[in-house]
């Protein structure tokens, strides 16, 4: 078997000299690097491990004992390194009985959901402001395209759960009521640009932590 | 001068052999084909003209004497077939005084303005709900990322016009308050998700068609 | 209200002159459509509804009782034409005891899974031939970068499924053992780019139902 | 308004949890770190200030007194560091009467120009050599497709002035008469490679400040 | 082996419930149907066949007896249709002793060249006007940015040969005496945007068949 | 001449101040720098020279007096650095009579190969698993989709060689058996993953160094 030595030989030749160009298989993110506009930078490979392709962070629900009885855990690519640049990553919803995750937008990324517990009530609107809305029940899957308005709701009289995935390492996540009401945007200006009733908006933001 | 002569039948034939692959140069919209998710085929170079490339519907402001006192004009792939798969669109600005563009948000794509007349309040909220907030001046040029709620408010006694370049040829607009109120979602639901009490709601759906 | 009268025509007119430019929100699949490089072409939006977003295949698992006792069910866009042009899409996993999804590719996506039942055992190997290999447990996430070879196997004594999720509407799926088994390639080639004996080919051949 | 207060902490901790995942909505360039294909690393988003969104410096028009009696303003990733990562950028074109930007490419964008004063001649040449030629009016706009060589020039007996937009925050800038003449290349080369006489090279490389 | 029946039947089962999924594998360009920015639609894949994805038109060098004493033979898509979306294509150079590739750019593609018989000097200059040029032996290679302006001329007293490989399927061929001299642009304006003298220009507007 | 000195000042002005922005035309890797999803960050333009645009490395054949009797040589971003960020790269293939490039898959780029010498068996195996197999003459062109498994066999008397490239500066390259065999992947598994025989998993896992 000698010839078969050569083999091994040879490939161990091959491989070292293309060691480098290998790399971008995979690109686990070194969060304490800068991040740039396609994502961190590669952690070296020589120290990658599977535990870095792996996360048990969804395993569990959020806590939702909370005004909104929901909870969003997101294996984005800062809880998730291992996502860094392959163009996808997580989330898990809950929502107890009457819980609600509000009206909101990714702007990086589209989303798609499967409901693993219970019913959930999920809608979005396009920019023709169509409403497209429908109650999915456990294994049902709806897709949210990139950006547009979406919620979800819990449907069921128990806790309700999904996963989502997203088309981005990074897909974002703005919540509306948090745009309008938890910042320091003047109230005047959000009536102007919403056309809410001052008294609306200056309840929110009470509620939010808002000023001004 | 015959070998001259060579070198023009050289590339006669030269380009005749090649003239399909050269149609990447660009790719005016045929509108009447079916749209796809890179944008619409392509009109017959053969048909194509200057005309094609060129958009005079920004010339004139559009009309603001309606209740937003403002008016925004797209140079889209719609309205201007030549932007076709270039990655970028236009469109013009006009808010009387008093004039605003509400809430808003593009899907698909970043946004670059420049004001060309008055003054110019704009702003936008990022996913961490930190307000970027700038008075722009004629001439001052402002960038809103992709996805991200933005507004933009006449800050002058006159009448301000800007114009608006986009990272898309197709970047989409959902207009908040369209989204909420100008649609049948029910008020319930919009309460739900929103967290607005039930009278501004109703009160909105009212003033913009919505119903349920 | 005359005013907000105008204000719901101004927006009327406005979006009907928009309307086309809007269409990129989505672009559900016309499956007769010819697809192109980019996806296949939009149904009209004027015929889109709900029913385009939701997926109700994934619900029930596939039937494993073959030699592999398991099965992928997959919602790509041939499936599942709301993810046309959105870069994501989805599949189901279900592995009865003793039950393997043997080693493939995805050539075009990365994929990241989520067990959803029982414990599943997944592997991926790099192309500087590491293997990354982990047991997973209900709740647990693992990606698995694009286009390398790696497989799932059912490590409970019950039946165990998974989500998976992927980065392309489309991300194909070659199966290690039907593309070097399952076709008419000449049984001395595969054994001269494989270092496979005969007689296992052939063995193999066999049984997946490949000539030569 | 107890639950109200939940609700405040929950969104609190909720964001601090994701806090890095949503870094991607902007990316303002770092212009001090090291340069990569998709741009700059990221400035932290700690010290991103509305400042870095705005840029004031297209609000005055270049110098025109040169020969061209013409200036570009660019306002690319180097100048207006907010624009990094988003797919686009400006610049501002000011042709004095007379004025000229002489033929060019942006070998990385797209680009769409509005006239904001005065006439323009613009023009772009295709692969296939055919000539879109057009005079623009105040707010004409029209659309140069990526890597094309064109010009502008004024059209008016006073001066001009265009915005232009670009779909990437990088496009580049090659002057044709300085790539030929205002380096080293050597003169017998140019003439080689042109066809233009070498008289007329030496004399536009002594103009240009070109050697060789 | 009854059971590895079974393991066939289940794949046929599982293949063609997802066969349309992976149609994008490959997409050959069926060149009647309209291009699309992305490219052409895809030819039925049971109507593709080995020979849509080899092309033996680069096998014989084009015809040198021209003045420039050279030939471009490309394998575009619309030469290759194999090609179609992914994202390559080739061409060949021939040049026979004194043979010169003129300046060009290709908008749309960067460009590998690899050298196979005689000697090539080669060059590129940068936005910058820095000139990066080689006299390259057989079997060196060089690489050429996206939309620069570069050449190629035999150095070498026999004919040379390379060919060159792109990052596009489309990578479009501006040759810059063509794109100045060879359509109806007016003298008067190709002087005032190149800085040539008139004479040159008319001069060569004759030799290569323009007009104005 | 005074006018022409003003514009070779004005010019100065210009690109001294634009200069950032012109970085982008090439982005030479810094291999020291850390990897990023995509690329190396880049050497400073000031320190580029022509030597990082070629690369010499292709001109001689690899050592094929191995057991395969074959011979890959690399030109990716690791080995030459001027291709990073411009999406190509290409390598050598060299076959000594009987020699073979085993089964393998490049999981991030399509491949394009032309026969330089000999003739070269090559094939490809679909999603559908569809072979495509060809046996290519000096001068053929052939094209891999990407992240397909394929192969090329010397079919001549004599050593034949060709250069393959790809649509990216990092391709990869996973080559099937030592993806199977060169690791410590229990030779169970293998097993239960492949339908390969114990016996034989064992023998090749011998040869190309595996263990377990």
């Amino acid at each position: 078997m000698p010839q078969y030595y050569i083999l091994f030989l040879f490939f161990l030749i091959f491989f070292s000299s293309s060691s480098h160009a290998s790399v971008q298989d995979f690109c686990v993110a070194d969060l304490k690097g800068p991040d740039g506009p396609a994502g961190y930078p590669c952690k070296s490979p020589a120290n990658v491990t599977v535990s870095d392709f792996v996360f048990s962070g969804l395993a569990k629900g959020g806590n939702t004992t909370n005004i909104i009885k929901a909870a969003v855990t997101p294996a984005f690519v800062a809880q998730f390194p291992g996502v860094n640049g392959l163009g996808l990553s997580m989330a898990r919803l809950d929502l107890a009985p009457g819980g609600v995750i509000p009206f909101h937008t990714h702007p990086g990324a589209s989303e798609i959901l499967v409901v693993t517990r219970g019913h959930i009530t999920a809608g979005f609107v396009s920019s023709a402001s169509t409403v497209y809305l429908e109650t999915l029940k456990k294994g049902d899957v709806m897709v949210f395209p990139q950006g547009l308005l979406h919620f979800q709701v819990n449907a069921a009289k128990i806790h309700s759960s999904a996963f989502v995935s997203f088309s981005s390492a990074s897909p974002g996540l703005q919540i509306l009521d948090f745009a309008l009401f938890a910042n320091n945007l003047p109230s005047a200006l959000v009536g102007q640009t919403t056309f809410l009733d001052l008294a609306q908006i200056k309840k929110l933001k009470g509620v939010l932590g808002g000023t001004g």
